[in-house]
């Protein structure tokens, strides 16, 4: 194989995505490994890439320590980067009101942007903690974050739904209690206890009760972020399926959507934080 | 020891209380062990109760099957239990709209009315899943459920916040946050993002963190259960502390509060319903 010219890696929720890239940003090679906040990042690099030359940049969003920039503000190039040996550590957004901190979805914004220059508007990344982020003339201005994800993760534990995640949800399922939500939000944990309810009772099936639950968080989330998609043109940057439930309840509201993937959005971001 | 004459036993949040019963109803002593629902129940007291007499009637609620009895309706008495050998389950109660169950709660709740006869108004049994109950003429006219308290345990994880009940909440904070989500219910997965940052940024410290999070469920929960609480009296039955975050909150919207034991309200309900 052609030695890398450079390493493009990404850490988020607990995994780390590592590309090996050429002098020219074609990508060689792909490798993704378990990578938890408190190990050494080096040494998971050095597992991972065993025949790694030394002196390799290795450029990595979703890793940095405090401090990180301060919105409004561009997505951190590798100028700004926290250098550690040859990893260069991509810094995250903080924001002071309300307190919350984008750490590597503002390479994935980057990376939209790099693909859309033109964008000015809102983009909405699913994930363990959601991100609503509001873009303007290539600036990240405000952005907010909902625990969505790790709730619905949570809420399949026995003693809550007892559900995983389906292949897919079901849409009308999901777009009523979607609905639900955003017309009681405060009824969350009650709904939550009538779904426990229907499956004892009634034998509600696990993809219609995972639906309901995920409708019931993004409805909610929905109610709470209205200001940052209201009459703005939202792009869903998300892996897999955890675009479909906001691109749905997003559509309900009649509001447009494009959906771009998320780990196609992270390398471009980080190539485009290495060009400067 | 004296034999007891009979046995009184609450199957409730994985747990078996036993109470060994002399025939005019003082305890005689009193056990706790772990019963997950799928195991045999008689089993499960023949451990725990190795030399009881074959042929002493066990009375227990909170471990029946389906079908429950049917709102409104006063709480189970012994006439209606599940007969299975000495075992007398008593029955749970269902309701339709919106499909509910109290598995266990409507014997506490015959518990504060053997001793509170003439009460009207509304019990709030706070727990793994909270249950308000509209108490009327010794009826159980409606309730409805909110997993607030299986919630509050699964933020818990180091994936959401991290953070154990403390042993007494942070009033200020409890209240605070009651109040926010009372105000603004759909920001609640919002506002548990907002805890994480502050956690991450400026090392919230853990019983703030965990007096936020039960804030903000409670208040949220309070906000659905309006019709519940506005104008009524409440009585709180509950165990330890859980009573805390109801009693603070509701008080702060100037609704009077009784507060009653749980394990006792339990022992008491199943005392009225062995005596029919």
């Amino acid at each position: 194989m052609t030695t890398p010219d450079w390493i493009a890696a990404e850490h988020r929720e607990s995994r780390l995505r590592i590309w090996q890239m050429a002098a020219d940003d074609t990508v060689l090679a792909q490798t993704e490994c378990i990578a938890e906040g408190g190990e050494d990042l080096s040494r998971t690099l050095s597992h991972a890439l065993p025949g790694l030359d030394p002196g390799t940049p290795v450029v990595v969003s979703g890793a940095a320590k405090l401090p990180f920039a301060a919105v409004p503000c561009t997505p951190p190039k590798l100028a700004q980067a926290q250098r550690d040996g040859d990893l260069h550590r991509l810094p995250g957004i903080a924001q002071e009101r309300p307190v919350d901190v984008l750490h590597g979805e503002e390479t994935r914004v980057a990376g939209f942007l790099s693909l859309n220059p033109r964008f000015d508007g809102v983009i909405c990344l699913p994930g363990a903690q959601s991100r609503w982020v509001h873009v303007s003339a290539g600036e990240i201005v405000s952005f907010r974050s909902a625990l969505t994800g790790t709730l619905f993760d949570l809420l399949g534990a026995p003693e809550a739904l007892g559900v995983d995640a389906p292949a897919a949800f079901d849409e009308d399922a999901l777009l009523q209690a979607a609905d639900q939500a955003m017309g009681r939000p405060a009824n969350f944990a009650g709904e939550l206890a009538v779904i426990r309810a229907e499956r004892h009772l009634s034998g509600l099936g696990d993809t219609l009760a995972a639906s309901r639950a995920m409708g019931l968080l993004v409805g909610m989330e929905l109610a709470a972020a209205k200001p940052y998609w209201l009459g703005q043109s939202v792009a869903i940057v998300a892996e897999g399926n955890a675009a479909q439930p906001y691109r749905l309840a997003l559509e309900a509201q009649a509001v447009p959507v494009v959906v771009a993937d998320g780990a196609r959005m992270a390398l471009e971001g980080l190539k485009a934080a290495r060009k400067g």
